[in-house]
């Protein structure tokens, strides 16, 4: 039953090395030839007969294991995949914490990786005394206990947030050499559920006149953002639950407000307050910060919709491939705007590009996962991954994204990312 | 910008009370006109004016928030969250643990919440010793350590996994009263991440006589099962992460077989040998255990595939409806054959159905979440839901199951599950 493959398998469609993604999808030993191709010293292991000793005798095998546990978590020998934490000196519990993308697969980021960004830490509140209220230009001012909201209809939908000050060390002169969670690490992925927003607004009864919201949390820093009333009325929840329980304390705990493909300041933690008015309130948050400066001299206000962005993370910075060899690229992409319709990835430094394969379902908002095989040399390489939305949106080379928005940038970087391989199989992170 | 609704919003498309689906989908303030036409308590206050006072001025918005974490835990106020543990006196490390599926929304279960069935406890495996050997009917037998594993190709499929023993309660001659969760808990759904089996037995080259696999764990119990090579060349990945990270230990750490839509015991944990043979190897696990004896006294072995089933999870067991009002029935479907095409709400003991609305992406053998508006007038009501997969099979009602598998059943009962609702909103579980 092994598959065969013709020479035409391992014939590169672009430069570098890169395979057909078909062949993923096709039955055969083609990674077990690469390796035998090569012989590379841990797939030689994986070649090797199996013997009595292989069958190795553990103490595990000879003894009771653990209890059951009401909680899980995860095991001692990955204590060391947790989120980076980086703070600021000032105020107290100004900061964020970084998701390490490089440990994960598929898309779902577990909620006790989910990144933070706190601007006075995280609020201990308790869910009976907490209260949602509507207020401002309606016809019937509206509070919410938790236990109310938790008997609205209620919707289910994956979605990423990411912080719009993500990656932002590719402004930097020199590129950062960092993991890739510790340079992207701001942006997670769940499946978040609660309450269309649109209907607790119908409850109170917005005015014809009003066309945005103040949305204020519950921090001490009593953190707002301004939004379009449009928006929210089109596909805001209220959410409530996060990868199937109830939210985490550091993610909005009892309430969090989220709106989809936005960026993730304006999915107000803790939510308290929705001021319905017909004006932005132009608060520090949409003035002094979460703004651009453009080469113009005018800078960006409401800067909403994160743009379509792509990470390789596997092989990514300061990993090592072991040899020459056929690698499945990995990596994944998401757009604020709609579904992922295509990531490229190159090998040669963007002088060629070849499809990536999606892993199914597509959804709208959400992480998509790329894979891609690849017969790697041994000689140096560049790697390369480019996403496109349904909208048309091709993500920016970085030089074309640094023409457009000049050298004061500080949020929304989202030009391609290019990792670098040695010839001893160490990745770096260049531009290029 | 409220919504207008015509009285034909309100009218029942089914026997008590139950709503068009699509009520869900469309603008308008359908539940607050229902809650202001019955003056229910809890949404009263929700209707309630937003006064000084509704401004809350708890503590937290007055001091600085906790710390950033490396990794995330739920609130304390949650803590009663939890998977209810179910041991056997004997052997040890024998028994199981139960999802609280009542206290779950969207169709992710959180890793530290998914179910567990453990014939010895939960063994603490070093992965670096940990091994996964492939021999018996190959052309070159294979030995893999972890490190070689996380270097494959990898896809990423959203599954459920069911113990073939879950809901066995329902063959009692009087209906238990328990949580949905205590009743029905062995089963979880997450997103399993791994490399593809056929590509590892494609390496060491099956014989063309091998017909069965044996798979085998390396808890303490060396719990064996045999599959038909077929289905594990078709879609069977060895399991590596689980809802983003690395497998939990009570989950499989550091690899577990996943067989998408067969019985959890077919999910071999902390898999160490596939054994490529052209028998089953009649294990006490396939024949004292998880076989059934029908009526006709013969008994069905290797029943594998877990049948369509679904739960009302809100209102459920345990639970009090607060007043008359329109409620959304929340629950929902799988099916091991496939996708689930059609969920049917009853609110009349099955008298008459109604569809109710899918959440997207309805994926294959996965969770599939159901949604129902429905009018609850205050008098007594038997709530039921009907599962139908893309097969066609539909759920049978109990009697129906217990006529063509008898008295005898332990495993694979997925008959329709009812509950009454008394004039007081109190939900309990009964046959009907």
């Amino acid at each position: 039953m092994t598959g065969k493959f013709s020479d035409s398998d391992l014939t590169p469609i672009a430069g570098g090395g890169l395979l057909d993604r078909r062949l993923l999808l096709k039955r055969g030993a083609l990674f077990a030839v690469a390796a035998a191709a090569t012989a590379e010293p841990a797939r030689g292991d994986a070649a090797k007969p199996a013997q009595a000793e292989d069958f190795a005798d553990p103490a595990w095998l000879h003894r009771t294991g653990g209890a059951f546990t009401s909680y899980g978590t995860p095991s001692k020998y990955e204590k060391y995949v947790v989120r980076n934490i980086g703070g600021n000196r000032e105020p107290a519990g100004d900061g964020v914490s970084w998701t390490p993308l490089e440990d994960l697969e598929g898309i779902v980021t577990p909620s006790g990786l989910h990144f933070e960004r706190h601007h006075n830490g995280v609020p201990d509140i308790d869910p009976k005394q907490h209260r949602l209220v509507i207020h401002g230009r309606v016809r019937r001012e509206l509070m919410f206990t938790i236990e109310n909201l938790l008997r609205y209809p209620m919707r289910s939908q994956f979605l990423f947030i990411e912080c719009g000050g993500n990656s932002n060390a590719g402004w930097h002169e020199e590129p950062i050499q960092r993991s890739v969670g510790s340079f992207h690490g701001l942006v997670s992925c769940s499946e978040w559920t609660g309450v269309p927003l649109s209907i607790l607004l119908d409850e109170a009864g917005v005015d014809e006149g009003a066309s945005w919201v103040i949305a204020e949390g519950a921090d001490a820093n009593l953190l707002n953002v301004s939004l379009p009333l449009s928006k929210l009325m089109d596909d805001a929840i209220v959410g409530l639950y996060q990868n199937g329980e109830r939210l985490r304390p550091e993610n909005g705990y009892p309430v969090r407000l989220i709106v989809p493909g936005w960026e993730g300041i304006t999915n107000v933690k803790w939510l308290r307050r929705l001021h319905v008015t017909d004006q932005p309130s132009m608060t520090r948050n949409e003035t002094a910060k979460y703004t651009e400066l453009l080469p113009s001299g005018i800078a960006r206000m409401f800067t909403f919709v994160m743009d379509a962005k792509s990470l390789i993370t596997s092989p990514s910075h300061g990993q090592t491939l072991e040899g020459p060899n056929v690698y499945q690229i990995r990596g994944f992409a998401w757009s604020g705007r709609g579904k992922i319709v295509k990531v490229e990835v190159s090998a040669d430094a963007g002088k060629s590009w070849a499809d990536a394969l999606l892993d199914e379902p597509v959804m709208t908002r959400c992480f998509t996962r790329f894979r891609m095989p690849w017969h790697w040399s041994g000689q140096p390489a560049i790697l390369k991954s480019r996403a496109t939305d349904e909208t048309g949106y091709v993500q920016p080379e970085r030089d074309v994204l640094i023409k457009e928005r000049g050298r004061n940038g500080y949020f929304h970087y989202n030009a391609i990312v290019s990792w670098a391989v040695d010839e001893d199989g160490a990745v770096t992170h260049v531009y290029a």
